[in-house]
């Protein structure tokens, strides 16, 4: 039985990329394509790439019929997504890419987005959408909320360390190095090939980036206790992809058997032989997340990294896996298309 | 029914290229990979995009037990290929990826190439590849000889014009720009990040390319005459992707009839709108081509350009869709993912 | 004796290129700079990477006293500039790097920007800036106007082949690859990095090209009869120089020796030995051009390829040479860096 | 007065920088450039953007009339540096870029470097080149040994914290990011083009890199006690630049003080306002540093990022800064230029 599906802010690139995604899927269609400010077009002129499908003309959201739409993503942008949400029907499966329900306490969306939230109680409802930590949920949910890129890279290093009380949790570092596209494809000056290609800086220093609402929600959960990492994000000249360099305080083995235990039969997550680290390029344009673990000269310290693709696993790809299972489908499917080398 | 493929030569880009596709392929299961000086390794060290798939230990072609196996790519240099197919079973299905079968007379073989062709027989015998114009032949070829990248790109744009006759047949300029993996992973200086990043320069001038005894051949059997063109590649900082630039005589209008009428059923060719261009960057990852059509403020000359990735429809993708139609499937079979972008 | 000059326009990416020149000029000192939806900025918040320099605060163009000016570089847009030339002290003297003063014909002009000159008169008087070629009438001018990026690089190339009489004049093919700051500091989607690393492709199709003008006026004025060449110019994903892959008919040798005899003494120019071609990589951040020759396989053809850096050479280098000449200094001041590689 | 000066290994990546930088030196000039494996080659055919110099052909060591020279660089891979300085007179003026000197212990050099000093009296004289620490001893030395340039960047941030006892000495991390020039030219998979664009990776995990040794003996001086940091380099895809982003624990406005007390006199140090980060982009082919400080959200701890061009003042850059303290020259003669932007 094939599933209908529509998307929401498709002139985006998360929107592009669930596209990409779910061309190859057997079980899902994209029954509606909706972009307000290029309501008309065809998504052949918006996106060239995708010129060989045949996709519906790209409309406004209120053109369509969601009674015949079994799932929505909605890849607006954070605030809108919120509102546009509250107007779709109460009975309609979504996954939301936008930010707007990452965060279950109205005072720490506040806090990091700068608005009061206007859909308090579905920001109750909603669920995380890591899907490796909270399948059971997610398949049961009505509204999913797809992580952070970033966040879901440190997740993914973090959690099963938190969890296993392997590490010091006062005292855990994330560097973190983002592709451009993590920004969008928003016009900023500093988005622009010739300001970026050939350089690299960190920003949101000192903290301040807005994914740490993400960790420290997700972390003192786990732990029982609040949790506060550091965190300093470098943009990156490249497209995709996002490295997460961790320093904590730990027994490297006891780390690595931590990583392994959780993950030892996951279908996307592959731990890297001791010692060796990931590179991004290894995992572009896949669902894949490569991590790895080394032992610093100095005891007790431990270097763990990963890598994964900010549009795929980071966000298009997350959001799929989680709809394949709200769908009860297989939650690999249209998933595990090999990474682009070189 | 599964089909059995052995890859020889699986250490290199375009051999990797086939394992990422065929692990998508419904039809087809990779039994061996062959790379003499890395026999033994795990393909997972070699590539470690590779690394979710169950693949077997790199090995060298004589530990191949060829009665297994249904058709067998061989991704080897040129030379060294012509002596590996001699020695293979003489009712082994090929597709060979190098350049020893593209062209059909060992004098034409010896001139580009520098060396006299030590398989004349199997010369006589091989298919030339270029899927779209041979479909017939190399469904019932044993061995189909793929074609250069820049070969491939060109001709897309030119068999249809010199079969229409709507061209000048004696005045065709090809500017190719050509991305850096259709060099392969060889340690040249120039293939450095150091030396190619931020530099573009054309290579082969004076129309010397190899690819040109290709172009020699195909479009002089077109058009029943000698048909030489002028051919200077560009190499570019980029890892995937060639665009052809083509200058020709002739009306506009009539060479996009005669490019509309070729490929209106094509299912990996792209006739973009008149006076419309292609990017590379919209079919890299993908099998698809991108061609465009303008008219100059010229009278009487147009500007034909095509688009593809040299290392999926330039070579491996290319390869996979004659294999498919070698072992009697679908020809799309495995080739429909879309192109990665950004 | 030290010259006082001022820059309009320095929040650019030429203006900033000019304060990059001159902060090593000997004889030349920057008084004013105007950006007027920056003023009261300083260059160091604008620019980071100019940070060590002591530079006056960035201010509107209405508070620069130009009676302390000895020379004015105007780096605004075109029509903008004409508009504000026009006011500025009728004997100040002027180095113009946008489009509004390279065409002497007022209707040419409007034929290729699309909106009529409003200073005709200043057009009639201003000399056109492509120094090599243009020395003494440079050295007496008030008003002088920069020529565009590709129109210089193509000009490198044509104009001693068409002074000598060694090309057909009725069949010349500009296939030009350009570097993305030649389209400016300008938000638009096409110059994001996302959008063009890993990408490329032609533009202006159908010699559409505005420098067309340029080289319309300036390669009929030497042939003194029309010539009209073919040009498709490309954007690559690097962020300077640009490579201008000349076809033209005509003998490689005489071509090669009109060439060695126009830049003999030409400081700026170098001649690569025949049948070597130049790379963008070679000549960037520098006032260079390299310049090759190849002759084609195809009797009667040659290729010639010229590189410059579009920045510098092709903009800002080409406006401090002019201003060197038009102040009495010597030609080569402030401008002998070597090239960046790599 | 002119100075002669010699390089030695001319046909690697800080030989030519060398070359880039004295070609616009005042007071030197270079009268021999050794380069074994291309000895009799003009540095024209080994660099092609030096063609405009007039240069010395190249020529083996053992050619050059020493007794002319007034200081020579030595631009040599280490191990063989040592070798070729032993033999060199010895009252000869030697700058070394290799790592054969940075340590003043041989036995921590045998540790890190694999292989026990062949010069250890040498390496007793030696003077260790970071020139904004050590003018006075660099002034006066016959043999400066050249920093690493990952440890030059990271020395730039925490020598002046560890002096002024403003952090936490037993918790700094170092992750460093490096461009792929730092490599040399060495042909090594990893670093072509298609290997590396597009990806970036960590390396010698585990704080194993032998700029460690630098950190170790330089820190622990400064202290009087033993200090060993923790640092993690990743290779990026571009050719120059290295970002070190530092995690300290100490108060943020204590050490910016620090900081600014320690560089306010320096030309080529340039400290950004409190919370701003440094890019690579902005010093990129210059000899300037940019160093940013920021709080962090967690109290006592702060981040601390210097970027700068491991080439240039990495590299070469500050290699002629110590040659112009040693022949008694302006310590910035030649090294103003502006970095190179966009």
């Amino acid at each position: 039985m094939t599933h209908n599906v529509a998307i929401l802010g498709a002139s985006g690139y998360t929107g592009a990329e669930l596209v990409r995604l779910i061309s190859q899927h057997p079980d899902i269609q994209i029954a509606a394509l909706a972009a307000e400010r290029k309501a008309g077009m065809e998504m052949a002129d918006v996106f060239p790439h995708l010129r060989h499908l045949s996709l519906p003309t790209l409309c406004k959201i209120g053109e369509i019929d969601f009674s015949t739409i079994d799932l929505c993503f909605c890849a607006l942008p954070h605030k809108t997504s919120q509102e546009v949400i509250s107007a779709l029907p109460a009975d309609l499966k979504i996954v939301d890419l936008s930010a707007d329900f990452r965060l279950s306490d109205p005072e720490e969306y506040e806090k990091w987005y700068g608005n009061p939230h206007s859909a308090v109680e579905m920001q109750k409802e909603a669920v995380y959408g890591l899907t490796e930590f909270n399948r059971e949920a997610i398949a049961n949910a009505r509204l999913v909320a797809g992580t952070g890129c970033n966040a879901a890279t440190g997740q993914f290093v973090l959690r099963p360390l938190i969890a296993a009380d392997v590490i010091d949790l006062d005292d855990i570092i994330l560097d973190m190095k983002c592709a451009v596209s993590g920004a969008g494809r928003a016009l900023k000056e500093n988005l622009l090939h010739a300001e970026l290609s050939e350089g690299y800086n960190a920003y949101a220093l000192g903290s301040t980036h807005r994914h740490l609402g993400e960790f420290d929600e997700q972390f003192s959960a786990i732990a029982g206790r609040p949790v506060k990492v550091q965190f300093t994000p470098h943009l990156l000249p490249v497209n995709r992809g996002i490295l997460a360099t961790t320093y904590v305080k730990g027994d490297a083995k006891a780390i690595y058997a931590a990583l392994e235990a959780a993950y030892k039969d996951e279908p996307f997550v592959e731990l890297l032989p001791f010692g060796q680290g990931p590179s991004t390029h290894n995992v572009r344009g896949s669902n894949f997340v490569h991590i790895g673990v080394a032992e610093d000269r100095l005891e007790g310290r431990a270097i763990v990294i990963a890598a994964l693709d900010n549009l795929t696993k980071g966000s298009s790809g997350q959001a799929l896996q989680n709809a394949n299972l709200m769908l009860g489908l297989e939650e690999t499917a249209g998933l595990m298309m090999a990474p682009l080398f070189p």
